[in-house]
């Protein structure tokens, strides 16, 4: 197999060919209708996974090396940098995303750290326009340091929370200063570990606090872009109070953030929830909460977030019909918060995988258009609503209907027929649309 | 052992008894803290299970005949009503819940069905005063019949939403009637088995449409008392739209049902939600929505509804810490939504059933109310967040505190201590009391 | 769409058909690499789900009505049986499978049930002739029935033991009688449901005396086939003895039963053990164990065996891979152990359930041969374990190594270095075959 | 609270105490049924947790220092081991198991690893005779090194194998040494990521070639303990070959392996594999391979090893049921397996964690000696199975039923009635002898 360094570009090899370092279904100019694919899908290089991660878990030390040949701090960073703007040319990546700790080395004190990021992301800022990239999102790391251990925006000391809202304010500025569209809030230590010690109700005051805050900062000094929650319904804390979709927009409306919050769905956070990806975006969707996409897929046997390279293309076109429902990524995008599995330990690795990723999603946004164009499943469900647009239901609809008007009908009725769902059907017109 | 008839009246034997066939922990009338167990507790019996549900499951056919003899349809489920109510004073059970064709035989039309259910509520009115029991809760079962396989609010099909809409009315008159101070509504159909065919955000709308209606209607005609939403996960639906205690609160207040509605929380649903019981409740209180129980345990090895009666006392003391903390029930009470296992298949293993629930909650009672006098937990929990109660915290809390104010005084800090969380003491705690 | 009496025969349409009442992928006498495609697939009718049930499930009641008209029961087990053949030919099934109660009228006693079965077995022996089917195996309904509440050959209660054993007698002397190649034990029953009142050792012991007995009557009598353990963890009891392959590949070699018993794997079972369908099949391999396939496909976000016909292409992909490894089927077949969608409820559906599923299974069967032929993903497991073939790995397989030689071995070691284990490039390999 | 420096000793304080800092329920001189509780207990320290482990986990860094002021690697590990032993003096622990990794710095080569791992051994021997304490087992680290990331036994690479079986050498010779009575096999890397890349079949051969080879070293050299294989399910790899007791114990009666090794059970795997704890250890009884026990808890909503100390009652009185059934421990102990909460991150947490471990295990012992002498337990289920004693149930016991005689015997039974599982009153005597 060729070396990471002799492979100069990722190129469009087409669907008939063998060449494993090349795309066969991601054509990022292509026009498909009235679009180009690169439009469409709007990927992003996740820098925590890609630029720093070395493949340590919790069971064993890191098994590929990142730090590029450098040991000063502010060094090994500008040379990640580097090599994350080099492995977006290669994949003709457009976007990127971040936490703080990803792109600049922790100081000593908070100042110090802060400081180091402030510097590397006027590095990033220069990187950008060399290499005509854009940052798709910012976020801060406030669940890594053992300061974090009880929360940030959650946390039972005030001082966290405070550095908390130190290093949220720091990323939106650099998120207004990089011209990103959207700032993401993880909650990765906003839950519990035990009801025992926990003031569940004070901990949600606090953390709409929080996000009140940060809102009213990053709109005061003329971020556009959207606010994303990221729900995920355990790990690291045993329950977060982002556990899904629907969670985070009961805490939104109750404290009056909609509208400025949409929601950062990720595959592997959804299936964890108990939810397949699709049915988190759909409640998105009805919620008018759609924002942008962690990318990835969890493996349903295991409990924990496994983040891989998602290549399922069931899942893939079932997240590009819901993306196409939504009328597509405004602020957002597709961001591959995915990592190669440990014992893919090599760089080629790496490109192994975000052609698979980018492939399977270039796949999924394929068979979604031809779903479209087929029709057969839209019918499907228009007509089987049928009801509700005349006589009985159109007085449900339209608000006309009351329990004794609809009462008095039902004494009426001699027997009712409920179509069959056709399960089974539904799910061969979806295949014979995948494998035409 | 003896047999079910030999049996004439349960009652207290206190902890160092042997005897089967007693509470040993369920004093009705003793005075805890001020005030009688039965009011702390308010047991209700659950119609379905213990008076119609013979030990069928998925693989086998019933283990326990309870048709009392009878052939005749009314006479038999006369002859059930008059078996509840008997099994009632034998247990000194207070309250039952119902649906509406646990009572009454169905007939051939919806017409029929509601004439013999409107039939039934009179009987249970006579028995109701004859043996001084109280209706805890009514609800419509729109979900067994054929006609609700797609649902009943949220049904592809308007006459569907009709005949559920006639079968609520019919049930908010019998819980008029019969004075009952809450109105469930399980929605057993109400999600989807496919997303292939479902218009999600029509089906939801449609939902609000109806419990809308059905508050309406109630409250016009006289209905003082809770509606109850019971979230539910999945099953019989692949899935449920009252997912969890947080997605009901979504729905109610995107429709703004608040207020009107609050939860009826079961223990066995909130597992197989992904959360423990007492979480469920916890939410419930922190959104101002505590209702009723329903009390069960399920197994976490399995995953689908057991509805077992419940006998853990770990559960059952946090279960009672959180009704304490909502300052107990004002409408609601625990309902055992439970069932004796399918080999437990005599009359005998009712009562005794009910024994193990009833003690097991009259432990849990008497446990949490030693945690509290004990005061450590509470302590701890007040200690810990004792940050925000002034200083930087206290600004948080008082909002006078601004991303910037919060991002100077971090850049100040040298750093920063959280103390330990402290799990395994305060579990340590909790075994001291439960086993003192 | 068409009505059931509309459709004379299910045909190969072809891929690019759009003709939902046909096979896209499913050609039976097409063959491939020298070997027809029914002989790969072996495809079988499930009588139990196909011809009985009507769509009850624990929370509601039937969707279908499988009487066929007929109300005497004797008359209406005969039409049943026609409508099983008549769907085989419209299908073009080559077999069928089904438990003694799925097939006869359950009679009073034991005497008189299985003198129903013997007049049943016989008119199915006559419509086998009639219309050139085969019966793939046979089983004993020894789960449903209230006497099994505790167990069949696991009761706590020898006369159920025995009428058990007098069943599986019979259903063996239909085996032999219709010149059945398998017979299966589905130990619906065999399990716990406490261990606080089980004596796990002693029914254990009875379990292997029982299929001890069952082998032993078989043998002398006659039967050729492959007895086979049909898997599954859990449900309808708590806990089952038969939980996974593994599981009984041990109960198998502890009581001696192993050459004559073989693995029976069920695709939705495999999941609720917590393991693919493909590594039980994997396991049942490198045990010798390989027998016969349920094939349906569950839902991994439900608890519960859901038996859905099987559509998801990457597991009947993987599927077929094992079988080709396994060089094929002898006695064993692939049985649709799946039904319709409750909502699925007209006979129509039934059969585009099994175009599903055939067609699936054909696609799958297309999808292995192509992966073989390409090679890469043999090739590369094949180069993965090299370093067994020469120098210290081959003393390691060849058995001369002792852990002192190789102690010493590894002292002289520098470095050690283990390849990538490319995960994600083999699954773009799958990808760019299945979707070429 | 006071600090770790001021609590001298652990003592028993007794059930009313209110003293956190003591044992209220382990009390290890004294005397239950003629053993002291020190001799059925027998707890273990876990070396990796309690002397290493700092709070890491996949989201963040360490919260709790263990290099006790030392950096020179040798110091540091002698400090470690100090304390070590300090920490048993303090909780009157008699045991300690650890990794090779655990107890000496890893060199830059094998040998120097080895070598380091030598002179610790030494040092642990003086400590061990210095403290008067005893090493349960011993253990090799072949997980957690980069080069293991495929395996060690089950490495696709042969240099690997001989490494990992170099280290199993290091560590058999230390078991000696220490005059350990177990010697543990843990696969952490032992099974697969993807079935794509894997030859299980080659794989479960090696390793079975490499258990054999150190089995005969062992022998060779004078150990005469138990080998143990623990059971895990899945993590760090996606399945791991030693899924649970059933699994291994295939694996070792098809590899002739059976009566070396016998089973280390640990409670969170049970319940990750999808069994209770009692189960497994249920399972490992009826297979004559209960060895030992790693103690601890997980949280069955967690998907996760989370090794918690264990705290639930219930849970650790069903552990001492079945330690009780087996005759104890002989070789064996209840090693904690478990850490502190990451939160939970100072010494003392840790005296408290022991406390809460020690104390529920010591509660666990207690309730479960009531419950035997109680009697009504064992009774219920000797009674249940009496049908076997006698009659036609003797005939199958006693091997002289065929399938013929109990058919013949079942044709002439009218009906058969099974008695009540009792389940509910069964838990109901659990409870009051618990609470009593």
């Amino acid at each position: 197999m060729k070396s990471y360094e002799e492979i100069a570009k990722i190129t469009y090899a087409g669907p008939d060919s063998d060449e494993p370092f090349a795309f066969k279904y991601y054509n990022p100019d292509e026009v498909l209708a009235g679009k180009p694919m690169r439009e469409y899908l709007k990927f992003a290089m996740s820098y925590w996974h890609t630029i720093c991660a070395e493949g340590v878990d919790m069971f064993g030390s890191g098994t590929l090396d990142k730090s590029f040949g450098q040991r000063d701090p502010m060094a090994k960073f500008r040379a990640k940098a580097d090599f994350a703007f080099g492995l977006m040319d290669k994949l003709d990546l457009d976007y990127y995303c971040f936490h703080d700790v990803d792109v600049a080395p922790e100081g000593a004190t908070v100042r110090e750290s802060l400081e180091n990021f402030r510097l590397m992301v006027a590095y990033l800022k220069q990187l950008q326009e060399k290499h005509h990239k854009k940052c798709l999102w910012v976020t801060a790391n406030n669940f890594g340091d053992k300061k974090f251990m009880a929360g940030a925006a959650t946390s039972c000391c005030a001082d966290v929370f405070a550095v908390a809202a130190a290093k949220v304010k720091a990323c939106i500025d650099a998120a207004i200063e990089l011209g990103a569209t959207g700032y993401v809030f993880w909650g990765g230590r906003e839950g519990y570990e035990t009801l025992l010690n926990t003031d569940m109700g004070l901990e949600l005051d606090n953390l709409a606090r929080f996000l009140t805050m940060a809102r009213d900062y990053g709109r005061a000094h003329g971020f556009k872009g959207d606010f994303y929650i990221e729900p995920k319904p355990k790990e690291p804390t045993k329950h977060q109070y982002d556990f899904d979709v629907a969670t985070c927009m009961n805490f939104l409306r109750k404290y009056g953030l909609t509208g400025d919050f949409k929601m950062n769905i990720e595959a592997n956070h959804a299936t964890l929830a108990g939810h397949t990806f699709q049915h988190e975006l759909r409640t998105a969707i009805v919620n008018d909460a759609f924002g942008s996409i962690d990318a990835n897929q969890g493996d349903l046997f295991l409990g924990w977030d496994t983040d891989q390279f998602p290549t399922n293309v069931y899942d893939t076109t079932y997240c590009m019909l819901e993306v196409l429902k939504a009328g597509g990524f405004t602020n957002g995008g597709l961001n591959f918060d995915a990592k190669t599995r440990r014992p893919s330990n090599t760089l080629e690795d790496i490109l192994l995988a975000y052609i698979a990723g980018m492939d399977s999603f270039a796949l999924g946004l394929r068979k979604a258009l031809a779903l479209r164009a087929d029709g057969r499943l839209d019918r499907f469900v228009e007509d089987r609503y049928a009801s509700y647009r005349s006589g009985v239901g159109k007085t449900i609809v339209d608000g006309t209907a009351t329990l004794e008007s609809l009462s008095d009908y039902a004494m009426g009725l001699d027997k009712v027929d409920v179509p069959s769902g056709r399960q089974e059907y539904l799910e061969t017109i979806i295949n014979n649309v995948l494998f035409r």
